[in-house]
């Protein structure tokens, strides 16, 4: 094998490589595959839950197939001192990377035994609208755990329900971020089952989507797949969890009140300043056309601001933990966004008045 | 108390203050003393073994004096929305951050309670040139251990030596820095007695040569003093630890090459990618007008670099640890370094073209 590639092309798609690859258990999950075929290299890490595979034109010079450790053959093209690399296999045990002065040589495995993905050349593909993926995706994935809770599995729940919508939930013990959004829009029809991506997938997820622009998608038993012109993710799915999430958003709220979401985000992150690993408190009060915003303890410290509301009917207070409240607004772009609430419905719901399709649910902590 | 300060000249004062203070021992280290009087804010920062006390002009408007956290005002005053800051006293036990609409509180300690350096009123200042000593303290700072090792305490060496040489040596077990400069050059006379400042005092010191152009210092039994027009430091020294380094520095090396810094620094770079915790070995060889670098096991990969040197005497080979090299060679900004040996004397010179004063020994690694 030998090819030569731009070092700033090869370094990108090593980078994102990089990130699905393993380093803790199986020495060759830390590797990628690089394969030399008809003026193209082909690249792929996998974890074995995930995979993700690259292909690019580039100057072939002979055709072949290597591995590498992926962070390390990153380092070395990141700091490879030409423009234009050139990798070639050495005895087929080493990968070499070459200029006049200098050779980089790294250990590869027998290409033969690298693990690919199920393979998805037969499979019928949908496309689906990139940008609204992407923002469901970014819009529920904060709230998704890294462990199993009580309410569902460790991951990102895609359903597809009354026929025509689509929902993403992440959710936890004390938190559910929700995304729901008509077939049209999101440019898919029906799945054939519902899902849950583990938390990784739906970070690899978001990563395609911010590197593609043209995407599309295909659920089988076998994990879910995406596709663009360069790039292929396999993610293994995980047990469906049906969590019974309309009881927590479906209750009517009575009472809202629209916040201008930049004075609240710069309030927050000052509030976050009386909070520590143990004192967690943001205490939301509204009353009078203002939301009295509190945080901290006589021994942190003690924040305290005022913003201007329009709401004047009977005081609501409520404490929660603020680390969820700037999850919420922190991935809502609109000027205005909205708190509701209402004695006979769990929680306080934050909704971007720009995003109908997202909403997050806060449980409250016991007022301190 | 009360003031009116701006918020940019605050939060850099915090900035250097809060670097001094200790946060795991005793509460009242992690605060700083906030003091106002005379149209002046005197504050000031201890862990005990250092102290920084910074003055200023701002607007007092009731005199007065109040501890607060360093951190959380430092965070406070960071994200203040205003850009003066107006910081007052309350009930004795608070320190009040305000705005129209933000209230923030930070617990204050009794500001009589809180620890002063030995006073330095009386003391003898020497002028010293801020540029060399400051020189000096970073080209050697990298050397010095944290822990106490066979050659010396944990710090930096400082001593007269033959009626008008100031040397300043950094040294652990397998590597030493040195910088020694006439007295007229670094603008002091004597030392009363030769001195070792702790690493994290030299840390503060040379914050304080960053921050003033102008430096005058003393040394008493007590500590190390530095004062500007704006801030004064104290240093407790550590008991005077003599090293003969005479005996490892003097010995002439009869054999040296001088290298581009620039392509040796890029190289190191790429050999630190072939090492890890374990496997720290940079190999350094000599011969025909090369210098050939090498880096790395078979199982790590293996780097290699050639750079055109004028050398062709007979081939040395020798293996150090790579980050040494690279802290060596880091603090060298001249063009060209230079590289020293021989076989009667212990270890490899690195020299600075551009800066006599420089010097760092460091002892070869056993050759794998």
């Amino acid at each position: 094998m030998k090819v030569r590639i731009e070092k700033n092309r090869l370094a990108r798609y090593l980078s994102l490589l990089q990130t699905v690859t393993e380093r803790k258990t199986l020495p060759y999950l830390s590797h990628i595959l690089l394969k030399a075929i008809d003026g193209k290299i082909y690249m792929a890490a996998t974890d074995l839950d995930i995979a993700l595979e690259v292909q690019d034109d580039v100057e072939v010079i002979d055709e072949g197939a290597m591995t590498a450790p992926a962070r390390r053959l990153l380092d070395v093209v990141k700091e490879f001192p030409e423009e234009e690399i050139e990798i070639k296999a050495k005895n087929g045990s080493f990968l070499c990377v070459t200029t006049g002065n200098a050779n980089f040589e790294l250990p590869s495995f027998d290409p033969e035994d690298f693990p690919l993905p199920p393979p998805s050349d037969d499979l019928e593909f949908q496309t689906c609208n990139r940008d609204v993926f992407r923002n469901a995706l970014r819009k529920t994935s904060y709230a998704v755990p890294s462990v199993e809770s009580p309410l569902g599995g460790p991951g990102l729940y895609w359903s597809f329900e009354g026929g025509n919508i689509h929902r993403f939930v992440g959710c936890e013990l004390n938190r559910l971020a929700s995304y729901m959004i008509v077939a049209d829009e999101l440019g898919m029809s029906q799945l054939p089952f519902n899902v849950m991506i583990p938390q990784k997938g739906v970070k690899e997820l978001l990563k395609f989507t911010d590197e593609n622009e043209y995407i599309e998608l295909c659920l089988t038993e076998l994990g879910l797949y995406a596709r663009s012109n360069k790039m292929r993710l396999w993610v293994k799915l995980l047990e469906d969890y049906f969590g019974f999430y309309d009881d927590l958003v479906l209750p009517k709220r009575s009472y809202g009140v629209n916040i201008p979401s930049q004075d609240f985000k710069r309030a927050l992150k000052r509030m976050a300043i009386f909070t520590d690993q143990t004192w967690k408190y943001l205490k939301m009060h509204f009353e009078d056309n203002s939301l009295f915003l509190e945080a901290g303890n006589p021994e942190i410290g003690m924040g305290r601001e005022k913003i201007n509301v329009e709401y004047d009917l009977k005081p609501y207070i409520a404490s929660f933990d603020l680390r969820y409240v700037m999850d919420a607004v922190g991935v809502i772009q609109g000027e205005w966004l909205r708190f509701e609430w209402d004695e006979e419905a769990p929680g306080g719901i934050f909704l971007d008045l720009e995003d109908e399709a997202y909403l997050a649910l806060i449980m409250p902590l016991v007022v301190p």
